[in-house]
């Protein structure tokens, strides 16, 4: 309503080179990809002597615990699960640790800015296929597909009530009104058991291709082909499928659930199937 | 038959730490979850000052050049699709660049060997999410998932019987007979405007869940909690819809495509069923 979309800046990092018609950097559209992806892949590198970056796959969700009414178009961190032990949660812990020392208000601002700067460089990237486009050249074959990307750092989250935000964040990511639907509240070793890693935002990016085949003009005047070659979209869309209640299920399968599995199944039909149509 | 199955030794690098009961390092298993992931998530690090890895989603299928007919389960290259001009086609260039002085063939062969190690090094990621896990507690929630992650040096494909190979060898991973159902042969320009990489690999892993849902104990003795939340599982599952022919499309929809939608379709909804019952 009047407001600007806000935008990523162009960096080096971010700015997509290939086909950029198809690129956008619109904080609205990278974090609703983000959030629309059940697992998201986090790349980062180890310390030790390996040459490689590692990928994990992992589950994560948009969000602002300062701002919890924020919406998909503002600023936002990105929230990620994890395990207290795991690799990464011990690199983003000792690229974010500090001294304990006492200190002003102003000074703990600071020193929360330079944690964040200090957090565990990564590139959080989301993907989903929306068809398979089959054109009568193999080299005009492509995907529809939608792209995100992100790059920030991550830092250990220490706050309780940062954590709780994030949990019930990232549980209600998988199916909406799931935390208050499930047992609560958290026991203390629950809560112990589980880390949240708090991804502070520099840049994004998001491609997408849509549409149909697009042919060269020789294959299209090109007769001996078109009389063989079988041309067209091949859609692709995510299902989920009847919900499988455990042996020991007492309960109706609630409201929130079935309308996830509706809107879901509907949404990723229509929007797949609309965009082979553009 | 009596033969061993292959394992990738396990490293520093690809060494599965949390969950260790849920990985593998059987060749056949990663390289068989790599081919079925339509995108592979490419990580690698750029040279500039930027402290982030770059993820790239491509188009990649694993095979042998010097032996096509061997199985998922012998050691493979990854080849990955990409175009001359990209920012990783380049930086594998650089990066696996040698002299073009005269030399003899076990120079030569020494030298390929060097190039290998000295391609980009890169980390490549397929995942698939199979059922969201719902159970009484928020923290006993999971996702029934199988992962593959591998580790290699990508170097550019300059031989150009091994870029056709793999060209088809793509094309026919995306829809299995695609590469001679289209219009042959390749153009000239075709062949130029588009590169391949080769990832030579030195390590991966795969790692899986399956079956239902694992409440605690306290949990399941918890009748107030029984009595209120719902448990069980949501499987998930990708569909292909059905073939939407372009409006110039001349061909009636040829049997390795209805074939390749039918299986599809049939093999993934049978898989994670399967595995949700596990």
């Amino acid at each position: 309503m009047g407001r600007h979309t806000l935008e990523y800046p162009k960096t080096k990092t971010n700015t997509v080179r290939r086909k950029s018609d198809r690129a956008t950097y619109a904080l609205e559209a990278i974090h609703s990809l983000i959030n629309a992806s059940p697992l998201l892949n986090v790349a980062f590198n180890t310390p030790d002597s390996s040459p490689f970056p590692t990928i994990l796959p992992m589950i994560g969700h948009m969000g602002s615990f300062d701002r919890p009414s924020a919406d998909l178009g503002d600023p936002l961190d990105l929230y990620l699960h994890g395990y207290v032990s795991s690799r990464m949660m011990n690199l983003a812990r000792s690229s974010s640790s500090s001294s304990s020392s006492p200190q002003g208000v102003e000074q703990q601002q600071q020193q929360q800015q330079q944690q964040q700067q200090q957090g565990l460089p990564v590139c959080i990237s989301a993907s989903h296929v929306d068809a398979l486009i089959l054109a009568t050249s193999p080299f005009s074959h492509s995907y529809n597909y939608r792209s995100a990307t992100l790059f920030g750092h991550a830092s250990l989250v220490t706050d309780d009530a940062e954590k709780l935000y994030a949990m019930q964040l990232i549980t209600d990511g998988v199916v909406p009104g799931r935390w208050r639907a499930s047992r609560q509240p958290p026991s203390p070793a629950e809560m112990q058991s589980t880390s949240i890693l708090r991804v502070s935002i520099s840049s994004g990016s998001a491609k997408l291709r849509d549409g149909g085949v697009h042919d060269d003009k020789h294959d299209l005047e090109d007769e001996d082909a078109q009389g063989t070659v079988w041309t067209g979209v091949l859609p692709v869309f995510s299902r989920i499928g009847d919900p499988i209640p455990t042996s020991y299920n007492k309960v109706d399968t609630p409201v929130n659930i079935t309308d996830f599995v509706r809107d879901y199944n509907r949404q990723n039909e229509e929007y797949v199937l609309a965009a082979a149509k553009k």
